[in-house]
């Protein structure tokens, strides 16, 4: 793929490029980045309009058109993005060890750009401007494949910051984006190994699965989250409301919502005719085993198949069971390795917890909610990672680097 | 492939046992592991003697012979490596990181074993011993599927390694043998996403390539190595002879060896003729440019393939360049980011080259043949990692491990 090919040779000429820019360099092209994306929004309105309307006619749920959708406070927040993105600290040169061998040889292990970041992701175009600002704010060029669907709107927002960088001086190939739609194209993008040296796909399981199943790529797969909540015998059941109730119904489209409820068999009797309630009250469909249908008569038969779905809608799986080993069992038989939590006030059974489940977070008596780069303090997220090579959970700028080792020597050869 | 879901399953509740070992547990077994390969080396050798025989009809050349063959020193040192191991200090349980938010909720990043690891080798048995040892100390389950010349030898180290860890009453499966040497089922392997965390192919660039082109779990790419060494203008000649024939010929089979030669013209006239003689008298073959071939008559023509090239052997590739920024555009187009050196007495070209090459070790003024986990005072290696997720250069314990993030809060939920 000459196309390709091209792109692959422009995004590693440009790292070199990025590389040798100060923070503060960076800093001020992601400003008038965001200065541009402000002050040319009716053209970035004019692409999506297009996009929009494409879509409509196409059929596309309501939904996915509402996520599609650009307004005026949404191309401003896509510049406030940017702006929080400059005014955070640097990763890039930190000297993470340092240390002098025997023989003299002095090895410095310095944090670095990645330099080549492949993100593959839906019709979503605010993710265009923000997986630029993270690419860039690390010292990394950023070649962009976004969902067909909001093909005009990405054309736009990556122009108007092209345009931006160029007037900085700095090269716009500091992002790029697939402009060719076709299957083939996107195919070919996860074997360009060459040039790319990770692939992020952030959207929902069928995407991140297309792309574990096809690239040669590293690929850090993101956002599949089942995450389950489990009430030990002795948790506080007011509590336990409060938590389950913000964990499922906050948000439910996010990947850090509860989509499973375990319930010690002991506390069933206590919590569930008052959380029945409750979820009844959100409009929450419950799922739940024998033992949850005599407490909650309302709620419907869950099947193997319930355990194992992230439902991203107001549904909820429960299942009773008699001891914390069965509920970490459960848990690690069914879910994403995203969030799960243990409401307890019992610390030899949270702490049996938290080393038991393989999960990147895991909670004592707190909503799975918090699994978020902005919540944990980071400033800024690219995605949650479910999987444990390089970063696990909320992914924020020193995710986005790698480090290399740099070894000073006076002559040193081996013996 | 049920034979394989079978061993996935075994490995994965296993890991949850090794977890609950003790560092002192797992030393004690790994001393244990040691004694019994050393007690159990004539068993060990029968089945080596079978591989050989089998290996020798088959018309396996010398070299291969040789790193199949097993000894009672070889078998004694395959036992020291696990003992060398129980020795190291054990990462996991390590506190990495420790904040609390402004809602109260405290976080701790916790370094944890990765869970099930996949190891895919030629056919050296020593390899089976030392897999087992880093990832056992490491608290992780392996899963190993060594080359098929290596069937009998491999099963009975293997078998040995199992019934030690009975006697300790550690779960056997805390290693596990491929025995099906099909081609099917080393494919299958490579899609056991579901069982296996993290997938390390130990061999030669074939075997490399298949496994990042087939497997859908998360690769670790190690062992290339076409490094380069560039004698910048003001380096010190004899010291550059010095480290050359160190880099090139002190070990020409190891990824860390020097492939690529890149001179200044402006030194080349000093160096060439003295490096040549020295060159000759190790019987590296010399491939050059132009004005190479002026300075070393009897040096062969380097082609574009040449600079490509992993030799593994006495050959050398060499090209004269005109400034530190040429000889950077060199190596990073042709070098597998593994190891680089520049020779030089000006600090700022040091730099320059530090800052530009892309590579996972990059030296000033030593030799190539340091990228290595027991140079680098690791203790121990599981490969040198090419690639840049995860882990970059020499792989020690602590590249074995991955993170998950302990969330303590008092009911937290999330506004």
């Amino acid at each position: 793929m000459e196309y390709l090919d091209n792109l692959g040779q422009k995004a590693v000429a440009a790292r070199y490029e990025l590389q040798k820019l100060s923070t503060e360099d960076k800093n001020k092209a992601l400003r008038k980045a965001a200065a541009a994306l402000t002050a040319s929004a009716e053209r970035i309105l004019a692409a999506n309009d297009k996009d929009s309307e494409i879509a409509a006619a196409g059929g596309m749920a309501e939904g996915l058109l509402d996520r599609l959708k650009l307004t005026p406070e949404r191309i401003q927040s896509m510049a406030e993005g940017l702006l929080q993105i400059a005014a955070l600290e640097d990763p890039v040169g930190e000297v993470m060890e340092s240390f002098e061998r025997p023989n003299g040889l002095h090895i410095d292990k310095v944090r670095v750009p990645m330099g080549v970041i492949g993100i593959i992701y839906e019709a979503r175009p605010n993710v265009t401007a923000d997986a630029f600002g993270l690419c860039f704010k690390t010292g990394n060029t950023a070649i962009l494949k976004g969902g067909r669907d909001a093909a005009y709107s990405n054309a736009a927002i990556t122009e108007v910051i092209r345009e931006a960088l160029c007037a900085e001086h700095i090269t716009a190939d500091a992002v790029q984006l697939i402009e060719d739609n076709d299957r083939a194209v996107t195919a070919a993008f996860m074997k360009l190994k060459d040039y790319v040296d990770v692939l992020i796909p952030r959207g929902g399981a069928g995407l991140i699965r297309a792309v574990v199943e096809n690239s040669t790529i590293p690929v850090i797969e993101t956002g599949t989250g089942n995450c389950h909540i489990f009430v030990d015998e002795d948790a506080n059941v007011e509590q336990a409301v409060s938590i389950i109730i913000n964990a499922k119904t906050q948000r439910i489209s996010v990947c850090n919502a509860c989509e499973s409820l375990l319930i010690h068999e002991k506390i069933a009797d206590k919590l569930l005719p008052a959380l029945g309630c409750a979820l009844r009250e959100k409009n929450v469909e419950m799922r739940g085993d024998e033992r949850v249908r005599e407490l909650i008569p309302d709620a419907g038969k869950a099947t193997e198949e319930d355990y194992g779905r992230e439902y991203l809608d107001y549904i909820l799986s429960m299942k009773t069971v008699t001891s914390v080993d069965e509920a970490i069992a459960h848990i690690n038989r069914y879910h994403t390795k995203h969030s799960d939590a243990i409401l307890t006030r019992n610390k030899e059974h949270a702490e049996q917890f938290l080393q038991g489940v393989d999960s990147a977070c895991v909670y004592v008596n707190a909503s799975t909610r918090f699994t978020d780069g902005f919540e944990f303090g980071f400033g800024a997220e690219i995605g949650i990672s479910t999987q444990k090579l390089h970063a696990r959970g909320p992914m924020g700028l020193k995710e986005l680097t790698t480090y290399k080792y740099l070894i000073h020597g006076d002559g040193q050869i081996r013996g």
